[in-house]
């Protein structure tokens, strides 16, 4: 019964997306991480934000590089929050993906996050924060969480 | 009891601003609009954040130009999530705000749209889309709105 | 029975297009242009692909400003020539929809032509282009009009 | 009796290019590959384009990087799809090459690509969709090619 | 008998470019300025860069917007100094065609001046200080128009 | 009782910062540098400013990368002159912390030095000139520092 | 006896660099407005400093477009702070001035503000920072106006 | 007496500078090449060029990154041809040194090259250009090398 689910559009961007699972797993919030292609595979696409929605999927987390359709894809299949993650996956740095992901037309929202491993993170941190408003118990996670952040620059300044 | 609250850096930016408090409108979602800055009403800025909160505030939007840092602000005192809207406001055609608003550093995303009015209009919808998650009345308004927007596409094709 | 299909993904976008449709009209090649989205009637625009398939449509262009992945939709769908032409739609001046039309993952090359109604010319001559490599006449008009071009560029020189 | 030409401005651009003489070989579609540049050898460039062309070849690619006139070139010489590569050659990392290859000027249009590998992957394949057109069983393979890319996606999904 | 050759390549280029035609006169250096395309008219192109290098011509001077290969295919037919006047031509702001006028590869350089206006005054001043290295009297006038320039930055000064 | 505070984002930010702390350090300025965050410690920050403010700190420096919104925090809670360092922290490069560093609104200046060490060292010097303008012995050492630079180009133009 | 010294490069740059000597002139600081180029008058803007400096000059505001040298002219012959403003003056948007301000070489730091007006605006704020402190009254003059400015958001947000 | 002096603005621009005189050696031309800066070195920048034109010099290079004023400073000096070689030496790739070259106010012109090795090479293609205006034999050898370098291109499409 995932809440979140994660996709990217091919498995050479993995790397940067783990940390995405990796804090989702740290909230304890279900999730399902697949791959799939706006273009290579319409039709999969289509159907998994389908079968994920049936099963009570709440948010949907979109990573691809250069022109990026994917977030805008999922997003045309579904009223859920799409969350889309740019990857820098060619000479251009990223900025392909950024503006394909963000610029989306009226009606089909695409919440933006950053590049590449720190929006990876924030994708999680969104998706947590939405879900948030009806569980609690999340909520208090994300505030400890947030507090740890601050202790942490804290050490790190006794460091420095 | 607004549902959702929007924040402006400066009053320059209303027009851009207002299309998505009359999508929020018409989906009658109950919302507060109002005037902020990260820089010259900082504590301002945090009371609003925390006032909202308790009166039930779930969702924020914020729309700024230039180093664009009030979506930022807000993220960084509330966990509920925070869309932000980059504005055109100088003569690098809102690059700087675009950049200023969704290149946050893990922790504290911001959801972030496109810019301009095109982006007002979709912080409305991600709004409306975080909020129709327990709201099925307000699903419906968006999937018929959707369904709305596809008829307009074949008519204006008619037309043409 | 067109030989192109010319997509744009809203009405407003017409104005820049329409040079397109001028020049396959002067060179008397048979069109059909509409208006579809590629998130707003994705399924509108998977039937349009298959029904101007069927008709025998060999070549398609795809007008879209912003995120524009309405070329890419369509490349989804077929593997007739798919030419993008990216239109300036919002304050990014075009950079936006550029480098959502060109930089496509490979299996789905978008023909990506210049920004705007010079774009819109060029999607003609492409397609043209590829048409006449099986039919002659074609060819021939192509060859007068480029010498055409050319006698324009003397005559301009004349005049100055 | 090549039926696709593929050019490139100089040596060093070979890595870059290959990926794409490899799809075509994959494709059965005879092709030839030489360096030519538009600045050094114009006169050869022309020449070879005349001798290309007689000898029956129906697609040019042309791959450059920096300036990166040699699409242009090429497309000022024939009037058939002439296919532009641009290659990230210098620390602009391909925003000059980019810009220089797909803003030809209305008449002598230049088919865009994606930049590098990928684009170098996507001129084969753009070659290899105008001339399945009058190619049924070449259409077969892109059609099946495209089939094992979704089953690549799936197989990758499960293995994640 | 020019001195100096002025191309543009678009008679739409010609109230960008009128300014370098102005100081040259003024500067009394005897010019031909003329409209030719390196796509349009390649041959014209060629054969007016023979002509004038023939009649004496010392510097080409290119100005055009969008790819902006104009200046290089004169650069690949002369070894006369080539300067490149990039126009914003396009929604790109003139970022296409700097980037393909100045990222010349190795020996072919065009002397690549400012953008639009400015950097037509700025063509005819480096063709002017080209000419004055075998022209005392010419040289004289430059350093009379500098001096001028800085009385005028005084007297605007007094002014404000 | 430190005449400069140096306050960076992040603890990875501190090799790309050093170089700032070296020069106040030769030039015998007391100076305190510490890790806080706009986002993470806000109240953090805003306390270390007063804190600072109240030691006699005369001027604030910050590093930050991506959305880079902490020389602004600070800046929105003193008087004291606040110098910006961009850090290149994502693929972006630093465009993201120039601009978001650089485009403060009105009443709220940031002094930006350029991007990573480069401008970590001009902070320093700016620093170092604001406070020379109070004490003639550091004014001193800047310009004794400048003649060394000037001695190390003539000696750097010995040995090539 | 001005304390401050705003350079510009042209007469054309007035209308932007205004806003600055009025709030020089709001907060009652002396200053100097004048015209001056790094590059018509080089002999000129190295007296006029140092002839600025010998009067007490304790701040230059340099604004210029384009190349925009004259902060760094500046900076090279005083070792007092120099602040930049970036001016719009090309097709290019400003980006040509912003980084030609920003991306001083270590040693000769230029101040960098915003672009245009903006920027004016607040080159006058950080002077006024600067001076600010060694001088009680204008540091209360200018606490004074960030409450106005905080109180005329609180109006404006009344208002909407 | 040299007829070429190359300026570069730091010592660690030696390597990107270096082909520049190479290819100038190749060409037999007498060349100086030295390191001064705008900024650190001014006085010596300004002697420098009028030693260099008082012994004969009659082209100015100059190389530098970042703000890269140095090719500007020495053209407010001379009315020699001075050409620009923009370097890329900070994060931001070289558009910093590229806009701060090229963008020069009418009247003061750098002849921009491309950025880095190929730029340095173009500068000294352009610089033998400029002298062989006035020196047939070595036009002779800028022919033959241009020979050299089409050969070398009909080569190397032997050996793929």
């Amino acid at each position: 019964m995932p809440k979140v689910a994660i996709f990217m559009g091919s498995k050479s961007d993995l790397d940067l997306v783990k940390p995405c699972a990796k804090i989702l797993s740290d909230l304890e919030i279900e999730h399902f991480m697949t791959i799939s292609s706006a273009h290579r595979t319409p039709v999969r696409t289509k159907e998994l934000v389908q079968e994920m929605e049936s099963k009570g999927c709440r948010v949907f987390i979109c990573a691809a590089g250069m022109a990026a359709h994917l977030a805008g894809a999922v997003a045309a299949q579904t009223i859920r929050p799409v969350i889309g993650i740019p990857l820098a996956a060619s000479s251009l740095s990223g900025w392909d993906s950024l503006l394909a992901t963000v610029q989306m037309p009226p009606g089909f929202p695409v919440a933006t996050v950053a590049l590449d491993k720190a929006g990876a993170r924030n994708a999680a941190w969104m998706a947590a924060q939405i879900l948030a408003l009806e569980d609690d118990a999340l909520a208090g996670k994300i505030r400890q969480a947030r507090e740890k952040m601050a202790r942490d620059v804290e050490e790190a300044a006794r460091d420095i």
